[in-house]
């Protein structure tokens, strides 16, 4: 359920709606909005009485939200979230970069690729320090060193840090160097860690796992939400069927459905989704007449070298060659391509 | 395995590389193309000597085909393939729209529907004059009727006729009618079905079956085109996952993957493909911006009034809507949207 | 609707039920069963008057069928459909073997193999004359001379014979033959296909579309048993999904939810379904354990040399070893294992 | 690779070995086993040099591992893995059953079924004290209080416990009552979680991830194993496919596959796998006769009442006449059915 108020409420009527959702054993969630004031309330909801709030000062609207998920949902709230990191604004309708390489691999490769990506304006570098790999022997990632990497490429080039944590212990180290944190496919449903990274109130980059649906996607959001944190940022990287000429089944579906169903931004990450470099600059082009919010690109300045993920991953020459016609794309879509506007 | 002659080659050097093709056991196939004339053999290729190929008149290359389909491969043939409709050409820069109902409902429908089309400059109407349904009680279309209404709507109207064919005692009725015959997306490996529209010569419109592989789907139209008849347009329309929030999974990875792979067109169904009609526009845009030559969309002047598939149809409104915005995406793809210059 | 009436209900009652069914537009199926005559309704049957039927004479019951397929509902017939081929039953407490090889390959091959399955109480001996294949140029199987083999075979050595049709236009040659029709499951869909099968009447063994779900599959099944051919057997032979260790995912999960939903026979083929030999019998097993009325086997006596599908072909010795268990399981199961018993 | 030793070695002739390994930056891993003992190797093993370890003492045989994993393959260790727990033998010719609730909901509800399962032999008692839930508000178990009933019931009752471990703070809490520590689907490629479980040296029950293929699930238990924690488990419990008409598709395929390439025991989970309660004895007795090492079941003395997965669990009655004829097919596949025999 959730409660519409006037924005200017006195906060006693903000405090007596609040303390009313809490009679009923039921949490109450301040939404941030532009138009309204909105109270999400989380809990055993069946027991609610709505007409006891539709009388209660300052109470606009009260509503039932049909939902599985709540706090994410756009009937909880109408409008797009933006997100704001560091003073570049995410969602609505900026249409926002993430690239850099699968990897951390050494202090040099990731300060010569910031440092290019920085001259073409990308605001923000992808690079994993932990790697999730399925093998136990594959390589893992520089973990603590990578971290380090990439502290001092965002202190020496100034670029934002997006890196994924893999372990409820490293939350605080991966916190402190991340502007954005990943949250990796293969934990979307590990609840331990979506609350914990909740608690960060940093900003998240939830990806969606290789089998997960939409709604599991959104509720996996709602864990994370319901910590308070509202600063998610979802994205679709591929799913598991059948086909095997590609790596995965980029779902570009999802975009429009997400679009619909929630306030938060939507990202796509081709790299993963479709697994062969020629073909991401399609799929990344096609995400964004599809209506994504942003892309996560694996670029490698020597992609034949890269330690993992190479044969996905663009040389520089054909991102910025994307990075051209994405140009010329955003505009047809009314989006802004945030670029360079960075200082 | 490919001879490439020289354009200009004299017509008793093609027919000596012939022969030295059939005594092999093997089948000589003459591909159109631009630059090179090229014989594709299909056949017991094992057994033969390319050296004994290599020394022949007017022979400048001859190339080994790793792929398992041949005659769609772009080893065989490096240029696109354009399809002549009418006049109309399909494929290559071209950005041509087919559009229309599901089913021929009544005579009036569908003319009210392709008055309406043609008015907006769309070549192509779609109807579905016998219809493939899951349940034997299903509305199954109207039949021999349906043609008729197709027929005269060509006629009185002058549009381009796209209508399906399931049945192998059908085909010359209905391929007196269509411009493009469709073959559904059950029918993809019906290999009965796809060598006698091979012998056809018309156009043919092969869509990809629920669960067939991309590969799977450039052997379908092998069959096709080694009937000779290499007017084929392959579609996307969507893949059988575990997601069900859409109706189908819309896999526009196929479109670059198909584009490297094959010189023939591919064409995009976002209606069947997505199954909910205020997200196929998004789609649409995407399966263009992915590369796709053209698109199949439903439209109805009464989507809750269509006796199949209304939830998937655009009204004639969203279509328009969409249109336009396809006007302002096609250049920077670098392609032309193909509509009003049918006369 | 189902009209249930006495087993002994006088002629012109039921014509005066049927009568009734065709006023409304719809189509009376008389359904054989042993303890009640039960008339099932299909057609437009949302006009239908319950009430108008409870009262005509000899009229017991009157029953609203709620799944979208009709006569092969366990709703329309309680109890299991029994098929008699020559003299030997299908269905209820048999457990049938049908064996054989992919494809006829020679009149040698396909008398050997016959004459050893025949020696170890096999009825039904499989082979295709008529191959599907995914690319026209494999083996596409040896056509009429495979028919006449298979006839020949049926004529000296005394065994059933299942055979596949892929062409409307083949039928009469393929049921002259064939004491099972096969459907594949590249045709399930193919609904002119099933429409003839259904009118020769002969038993027709329908497998599974790769990708249909199971509701489909009864739905195909509804096609044949409208045109009055009861005489249908089911066949699980595996799915496609994400996992690449085996062939196809054998679904055995489709035994049990079709039994509870269904009256007719369900068959299993684990040489398709999982796709590599040496862990054929284990399936084997698990289809039985789970409630198969029958196993589809591929047997060959070379299987190394086999023209097709060698890869998942058990030997004999391999074969037998799985009789013998097979025969040990049955009784767990309250089945009889249906061998030897032909002459 | 791996190096294979007399019985008998000597532990200088062991520990050289070991050195040898050491010194090519690799990690020697011990491999319990009846006939030889095996080091096994991992690490950077391309550059290995396999003659160096011929020549050693005692060395035997010397072998190349060529699946991606290594130490759970069959290739490392032939024989079948055996686990002990209190006294009771898994793996091998036992059919072990774990039955009980998806959630401990009371201490008396858990005691309950716990005495009438101990009653009916039951050695292993299973119950969710933490649960991962997909939506944030749906019951998310009794957690500490859960875990604290399942220790009294142990202690009182005298059944093993196996019980899920979501979050890795939880683990030592979880193993001190847990003589089977469940790692869910969810959580499969949870390295962080894998890693630490198989510090704990318990026993691990590990499920399969609901798209991950049978590669990925013995590369998770690689995780484990690699942690010199042999007592893994694996469990089939379900893959998500397109399939609507049950809960997952339980993929009883994955039983004969991994039985060829892995020496761990491999159990099924009916229940989760196809998700409803009447179809759950037919699934249980396929996996059986597939060759399952043990059955994981839900059981309820109320499943109407049941907090979560209702629909999916037997009552006692019906789990009673599963037991019964699984003493009947056990047997048939040369199994003993592991029940009574603990006190």
């Amino acid at each position: 359920m959730l409660i519409l108020m006037n924005l200017n409420s006195p906060r006693e009527d903000i405090k007596e709606v609040k303390n009313k959702i809490i009679s009923f054993n039921c949490t109450p969630h301040e939404i941030p909005g532009a138009s309204k004031l909105a109270i999400g309330i989380t809990g055993p909801s069946e027991f609610l009485i709505k007409e006891e709030f539709q009388l209660l000062p300052s109470v606009e609207e009260v509503i039932r939200v049909t939902k599985k998920y709540k706090l994410v949902s756009r009937q909880m709230k109408s409008e797009d979230t933006i997100i704001d990191v560091n003073g570049i604004k995410i969602g609505g309708d900026q249409l926002t970069i993430i690239a850099g390489p699968c990897s951390v691999e050494s202090r040099d490769q990731i300060f010569e690729i910031a440092g290019r990506l920085k001259e073409m304006g990308v605001n923000f570098l992808r690079g994993g320090a932990y790697k999730p790999r399925s093998s136990p022997y594959a390589f893992q990632g520089l973990k603590e060193k990578g971290l380090e990497y990439l502290s001092d490429v965002k202190k020496e080039i100034g670029i934002n840090i997006v890196t994924e944590v893999l372990n409820q212990s490293h939350i605080e180290a991966v916190a402190e160097v991340a502007d954005i944190i990943q949250l990796g496919a293969r934990n979307m449903q590990n609840y331990a860690l979506l609350e914990e990274v909740g608690k960060t109130q940093k900003p998240i980059l939830l990806k969606r796992g290789m089998s997960a649906t939409i709604e599991e996607l959104l509720l996996s959001a709602e864990y994370i939400v319901s910590q308070q944190n509202y600063n998610v940022i979802l994205c679709e990287r591929g799913i598991r069927t059948f086909e095997t000429a590609t790596r995965n089944t980029l779902d570009l579906n999802a975009v429009p459905v997400i679009k619909k169903n929630s306030h938060l931004p939507i990202f796509v990450d081709p790299s993963h989704g479709i697994g062969i470099w020629d073909k991401v600059p399609a799929m990344a082009m096609a995400a964004v007449a599809a209506g994504s919010d942003g892309l996560l690109i694996e670029v490698h300045t020597n992609p034949e070298k890269a330690l993992s993920d190479g044969y996905q991953t663009l040389n520089l020459a054909s991102f910025k060659a994307l990075i051209e016609k994405l140009q010329e794309l955003a505009p047809v879509i009314n989006k802004k391509l945030n670029l360079g506007n960075y200082e």
